[in-house]
């Protein structure tokens, strides 16, 4: 099966976040005659799908969303971005390679299959991966997890490939946090700072000792931790006055060195043991997580170079996917296309590399679950 | 001579800086009578009175301001703020004590004094003290610097006493500076740090050398210098952007051991360090300044004994005043009425306390012009 025209009629369903646009619809025409058992879970506003053939293990999920972002001004664009022509041997428009194609070229793979693979497929397709991110992945897992429905391995389509399709593995992903921070002191007269306290001075020195040394030197899979204060702020237009308040703001990415838990431990510890009244608010938009290299990424990586002739690199670097929750059940690793037109103008794929995409995941399915396709 | 009537003179003079409003006029005939070639001296906007009698050495000064802050809320008063007007022994009116009842009182003294005195007095009298301060000391200092009227010794009328007449002489002021920082760094994204330059982290590492120990532990005379950041502003509302620059601050007051330059130098020091571009903005309103306990301060002490009965604290807390400027020149010291009213409403002085305050004044000239007085 080609790939290319279940892709052009999914982006043909402007489904920018929350909007399906009759995307799941597309979906479900296609599975179903595959033997999938279809699932629409709408929660608030989002619609999202859980399809499955088959019950036994080991059970392979793939994920991916149907949502896009905006397609930003018209006027960058050469094709409608709705249009999904092909010019040239490349198709355009909204969401070709994050990610329709990664769906397109998925279930294209399972077409090109036998029906008796051993174990059993699903697919976690969700309409609100660009937005909120509150009811798509997230609850669709608690689903399945309500339901017996916990995958024993899952992947991604993710846009991963940086140059070359194959060249990247996605095998986790740093936790990011914002934390806030006031701090109160004493206002008081700047000659007179034995009757104040000054909340900037006990700022400062508990921003010293969060960026005076790096949080770590890295681990095995991921670059050093960040912590970049973003903000500090007092805005007192009087030079005789002591403040009194003081206000700053951080922004940490993580590696599996740390929780967002310890790291606001830390934090806290260090604004009590200046004794003064503070208000301390975290946000964790995802802890860090890692797939452990083993059989299941060793799997990935032979695939890859067997279809693509690519060394495939694993990769814990950039911002967050849908991965950090599914990683919360079971492994999971992101493979997908080249990803460099991605919420761009003219995003696009080339035709030929979204059927070598599919050809890839065949390879894939087929190492997973290998027992009677390898008879 | 009684010094209630200068005063009340003076007080009806509204004389809110910069205007005179004829407050230097009733200086002047207060003065010529006894025997003063007065000088007006007529800087901007601001008038300035430069008096003397004799011209042989030692030469003792008297500095004050006729110029008074703005009466503020006229509800908060009982009386005129101009009017003089004296109740149960007490006169009321902006500058009953800071300074023109220091003024009156002096006149008087002198007047109660014989004519025939050693040495010579002298009064440099400004219409500009609460306000700029930039056209009145300085530059009458500057005009007596270029005529030979630099005084061998100068006492500077400002109500230093705190609770009783007498209780307090300033000997010294503590230097002030106003210090503005703005670091750069590089723009960029908070989960690539490597790839920006955060200026938040240098400011803090800065301000950190510059408040994690205090400038010093206070000298023979001086309480400790301070160094308090009075502001920290950034205003970056974006959680993942690192901002391009951060700014600061500071507010130092500082004594004996310091001077604007070498603290100035200090700041440099560090910022330098960074490696990175800023702009350090000081404004320096006044170097510390100290008249070294000796024969002219145990002077001031033992009349202010004999006449009031207290012993006197030698003291150099406290705000600016003009003193800072002719501390240049020659040893000065602050001795004066009770200040609890100043600047508030219902400025005022106890006339009996005014008539101390002159008997006080003249028994400190008798003590520093001895020869002939104590014959």
């Amino acid at each position: 099966m080609d790939p290319l025209p279940l892709l052009q009629d999914l982006i043909r369903c402007p489904s920018v976040t929350p909007a399906d646009a009759g995307a799941m619809a597309v979906l479900e025409a296609a599975l179903v005659p595959l033997g999938f058992t279809c699932t629409r879970l709408r929660f608030g506003e989002i619609e999202n799908l859980f399809a499955r053939r088959g019950t036994e293990a080991p059970h392979l999920c793939f994920a991916g969303h149907t949502d896009v972002v905006p397609p930003g001004d018209a006027a960058g664009w050469n094709t409608d971005p709705f249009g999904a022509e092909v010019r040239d041997g490349t198709v355009y428009g909204r969401g070709a390679v994050d990610m329709k194609g990664g769906i397109a070229a998925w279930i294209a793979a399972v077409a090109s299959l036998p029906r008796d693979l051993p174990g059993s497929l699903s697919l976690l397709i969700t309409g609100d991966e660009e937005g909120p991110a509150t009811d798509g992945t997230v609850r669709v897992l608690e689903w399945m997890e309500a339901n017996g429905q916990i995958p024993d391995m899952c992947i991604v389509g993710e846009p991963t490939s940086k140059a070359v399709l194959g060249d990247t593995i996605k095998i986790g992903r740093r936790g990011s946090m914002n934390v806030s921070i006031a701090l109160h002191g004493v206002q008081g007269h700047s000659a007179y700072p034995q009757r104040a306290d000054n909340p900037i001075h006990r700022l400062v020195r508990v921003l010293h000792q969060l960026t005076a040394e790096p949080l770590d030197a890295g681990s095995e899979w991921f670059e050093p931790s960040t912590l970049q204060v973003t903000s500090f702020d007092v805005g007192n237009p009087a030079t005789n006055v002591i403040p009194p308040v003081a206000r700053a703001r951080m922004n940490i990415r993580f590696n599996d060195l740390h929780s967002s838990a310890k790291l606001t431990a830390r934090i806290r510890d260090l604004l009590e043991a200046e004794g003064a009244r503070y208000e301390l608010d975290v946000s964790c938009s995802g802890e860090s997580f890692l797939t452990q290299p083993g059989d299941f990424v060793s799997a990935l990586q032979s695939a890859t170079r067997q279809v693509t002739g690519v060394e495939p690199a694993l990769d814990t670097g950039g911002g967050t996917s849908d991965a950090r929750f599914i990683a919360r059940y079971c492994p999971v690793a992101e493979l997908g296309a080249v990803g460099t037109t991605m919420h761009k103008a003219n995003e696009s794929t080339p035709v030929e590399e979204l059927r070598a995409l599919s050809r890839l995941y065949a390879t894939v399915i087929a190492a997973l679950l290998p027992a009677r396709t390898a008879a």
